[in-house]
């Protein structure tokens, strides 16, 4: 099957440069990551054959335009420079293109698979224009986002959904055994599956959601379906999370750290989980101050209880396997995706990451990119 | 076959009462445990019928003097009232003779298998005699030392002894392929076991033993193999904690929390663990001093790490399988006991806890009862 726009004579491209947000220093202390990035312009392909008619698409390559770029805590943990060794990724260097994921159109292809308009996720980083080669489609995560697909809701049941699914089904070993799960961030991308996993697939009885507002608290319970939402600004906070846990926490899911995790602790069942999936109140500060107390740690040993540090990267091999269950379970009405969606111009991008971090969005922060 | 000693005109019992350690009042804050105790006499055994003769040793019955005296964090923890229902065995009531393994010599008789002169190890709790009831001898945890064996050898080997196995090869999951271990309060009753088993049977390429005196560290490099010893009072432990893990901790085994615990998260190996088995630091506090900094946590999520609190007796099923082992290892001269032997009166006993939470022994901490 030929198509128009996969004609030699059609692939005159008018891109040969892309904006990029490359990594300039790295930042330093809370929330101060506005100086971290560059705007840049780069030659989108310097080794394109140039012709009078423009710059042609080589072979089984395909040029994107990104319109939506995911914000994801990760991207956060790359570019933190205090002890390279103890990332859980590779940390970028100075001069990188950001790492992100995100969704592109294709505007030029001389891939048959891949046509102009299709959209597809991939991790494109923080590019304006991209232009992949498709033999190395495994290192680009390459996937086409299926027709009549809202590519935020798309976005939405990636990296951070296998990362709930993974977490509380796997490492946390979720069972309707378990009484009482307690989640962080409820209402932000990860915690909003938890929870909905949690009470709609798992049937776990008493399922505690903690956000960080009223709004928030809304959320969890009348689109998750939490039994209960606590706002960890609340000042009865720590009575009222007692009060919301009166069999004790067979699992917290933690992406968060903070009091939501000291008082799990204090309140952890005989043979309770910890899932320490992330410590995003940790990343923009020095972390000498206090995460767990001697009271919270002593019934870790008292209670039996197991903390797993878990990152869903280890899962890679399974992630078929878990997408596909998952968008059974979106089918199926037991989960929706919950999403935020940003609207800004390119130029305006690492203001995603500031948004991310003050946490006020509910479910994936997404930001779609306006095209004049 | 009939023994002198059983013949009912032989059984006219001196004793009708016993000296006994009660808990007199739960104790607050740091080491005030001298006035938790209060030093009683109560009948040995009211319903013994009484004949002019003195009183009858009922059938099936043995009366022990008790001589040996084992002192263990959990014994501390057990009088803990602070949240009763986070122990991880029953709190004590006040009024209760206080719980304790010891090692008893059989006075007088009636049962075949008992003879007077032999020593019997239970749960006899600080009581200076006590009658035994064999029929229950599950409920008193009876064992005979065999004979030639030292008492306090014997307990070294003990309940602290198998709290070392299940912990460092079940929990931990150690193996030869871990290269670096580090074993909290290692020249102490559990460490010093732990330190052995990793060094001489499994085979850890880097054992590091921390203590609190240079004389503890002695002992840690010369008596239990390790290959580095650390005083966690020395002003460079930080530095020094740092240059004895250049590849990192695969496993932390922690009986005392405190700046041990915290280093060896830091520098935590990707897939690390630790056996969270103790907190002798902070049974004293009230536990809202900080047990983990938030740069010591994450470090649990990106490095994967797992920290599981444990209780021997959650392996009570195995416990004879164990015993068997470690005595084999013992006999193969690759594991040997430590301990320190405190000699004092039984109305001194209780200062044995303040012995054991001061730390400045070495191995089991055993009370040798002096009698006149």
């Amino acid at each position: 099957m030929t198509e128009p726009s996969l004609h030699p004579s059609a692939q005159k491209s008018r891109h040969t440069v892309s904006r990029q947000w490359i990594l300039h220093q790295y930042p330093q202390r809370s929330h101060s990551i506005s100086g971290a990035f560059k705007l840049i312009e780069r030659p989108l392909h310097p080794s394109t054959p140039s012709t009078p008619q423009g710059t042609c698409i080589p072979a089984n390559k395909i040029l994107l335009r990104t319109l939506w770029f995911s914000n994801d805590p990760a991207q956060r943990t790359r570019i933190n420079n205090a002890s390279p060794d103890r990332l859980c990724t590779d940390l970028m260097r100075e001069g990188d293109v950001m790492s992100a994921t995100a969704i592109g159109e294709v505007i030029e292809s001389s891939h048959p698979e891949y046509r102009k308009g299709d959209l597809v996720r991939g991790a494109f980083g923080w590019s304006e224009y991209v232009l992949v080669d498709t033999d190395s489609s495994r290192d680009w995560q390459l996937v086409k986002i299926p027709p009549k697909t809202n590519p935020a809701d798309f976005m939405a049941m990636g990296g951070t959904a296998l990362t709930a699914y993974f977490g509380l089904l796997s490492v946390g070993a979720a069972t309707s055994a378990d009484k009482t799960i307690v989640v962080s961030a409820a209402a932000a991308a990860i915690g909003s599956i938890v929870t909905q996993i949690a009470k709609n697939v798992v049937g776990i009885k008493r399922v505690v959601g903690i956000a960080g507002s009223e709004a928030q608290c809304e959320v969890i319970k009348e689109r998750c379906g939490a039994d209960i939402a606590l706002n960890y600004k609340s000042p009865n906070f720590r009575r009222e999370f007692e009060e919301a846990t009166p069999e004790y926490v067979d699992i917290y899911f933690d992406v968060t750290g903070g009091e939501a995790l000291e008082l799990s602790l204090r309140r952890i069942a005989r043979n309770g989980r910890v899932v320490a999936c992330g410590a995003i109140f940790r990343y923009d500060s020095g972390g000498e101050e206090m995460a767990v107390s001697a009271k919270a740690w002593t019934n870790i040993i008292f209670m039996k209880a197991r903390v797993e540090g878990f990152t869903v990267s280890e899962f890679k091999d399974r992630f078929p396997e878990a997408r596909e269950q998952v968008f059974r379970w979106v089918r199926q009405g037991k989960i929706h995706p919950l999403k935020t969606v940003w609207r800004a111009k390119f130029e305006e991008l690492p203001q995603g990451m500031v948004k991310l971090l003050k946490g006020e969005h509910v479910g994936k922060l997404v930001t779609e990119i306006i095209t004049e």
